[in-house]
């Protein structure tokens, strides 16, 4: 099949990553250094015109978007169950992935890039302490599904949910926000990371789990 | 099954509404009125504790987030084609799905919502102006995937991508864009709206197509 995916450390394509992991797939790893603005390259812009992470490439066909990436990898992979199969499940497994990538990730953009919402320095920042607050309450919204979660997000397996929540509360520490304030999906996120398959994620993009500077 | 949609006129609960009248399904219209708060009262928040459109609503399962109902719907009503069924041309149309839900939605947040982002109005009025060169750039990039629309965005039937292009071409009148600026698009949405079960939601809302003024 030739799959290769293109991450960079900590970033939205820990999704894929680990998805990847928890399927026990057969791929092609490789770093893109966000900070040495290799997104930016030539190279990479010739694969994502769009300058982001995550690519998945499988053969001649290139994936963007974690929602797409995440629905193609359960059609490929349906045993893994990154997604709960069917009926309301699944349906409430979606909702809360769109959710996850059309309103807590771009929050989070405001947070960590508010350049990329005007150019006014007094602006951004003013930009930048309203998202925190807001993350913080989508952050509570997400805590409550953790408290629900049986024993995951998307019911009796490990999948896309489980990292995307990973990922979103790990940003949380970037914004100043403690996960112990959010026990249920801090201790969701601590079992997660534990899984060996996503352990070998985090290995590779030594990841520290807890960011959070007190 | 009883299918009721939650709606609000000229939002982004287009793209079910219109693909609900494609499907030729029979379900309840429920119009919410945003400018008088309907979202926020508490009978709807029972509903959407979000108090956000749409909602759809099949027999007990209440569905929000547009990826999540356009493919409950493609699952409810395959026959519609309102995404292609499968391979390259399901996973590209996802992919398309997601950004327009995931970037170019929330760009035009950015636009007509400013007080979102942050309470001071000077910052407001720098996010809105930054935001309508932003949006006129994710525009452009529509219009190249209309530019190769062969003839609808997912292919050889009209669905929810249209819907959407039509949605966020039209929001692009209020933020000054001109439809005919993009040309390509603009006869895609032209053609969508007159098709008639888009005719049919199109008057339920009572939509004017170019909001665009001079």
């Amino acid at each position: 099949m030739g799959l290769k995916l293109y991450y960079a450390s900590g970033a939205c394509s820990f999704v894929p990553h680990s998805s990847l992991e928890l399927a026990g797939a057969s791929f092609e790893p490789s770093m893109v250094k966000l900070h040495k603005g290799e997104q930016r390259a030539p190279e990479y812009l010739a694969i994502n015109p769009r300058g982001q992470v995550p690519v998945l490439v499988d053969g001649d066909e290139v994936i963007t978007q974690i929602p797409a990436i995440v629905l193609y990898l359960d059609a490929q992979f349906p045993e893994a169950g990154l997604l709960p199969a069917s009926g309301v499940a699944r349906t409430r497994a979606l909702q809360t992935l769109a959710w996850m990538n059309n309103t807590v990730h771009p929050t989070f953009t405001h947070v960590f890039m508010p350049q990329k919402f005007t150019a006014d320095e007094a602006a951004q920042k003013a930009v930048k302490a309203h998202a925190v607050e807001v993350y913080r309450g989508l952050l509570g919204e997400l805590e409550a599904l953790a408290q629900k979660a049986s024993p995951w997000l998307g019911g009796d397996k490990p999948g896309a949910l489980d990292a995307y929540a990973l990922t979103l509360l790990r940003w949380g520490g970037f914004a100043g926000i403690d996960p112990n304030s959010l026990p249920a999906t801090w201790a969701l996120v601590q079992r997660f990371a534990a899984l060996p398959a996503v352990a070998r994620a985090m290995e590779r993009e030594r990841l520290e789990l807890n960011v959070y500077k007190g």
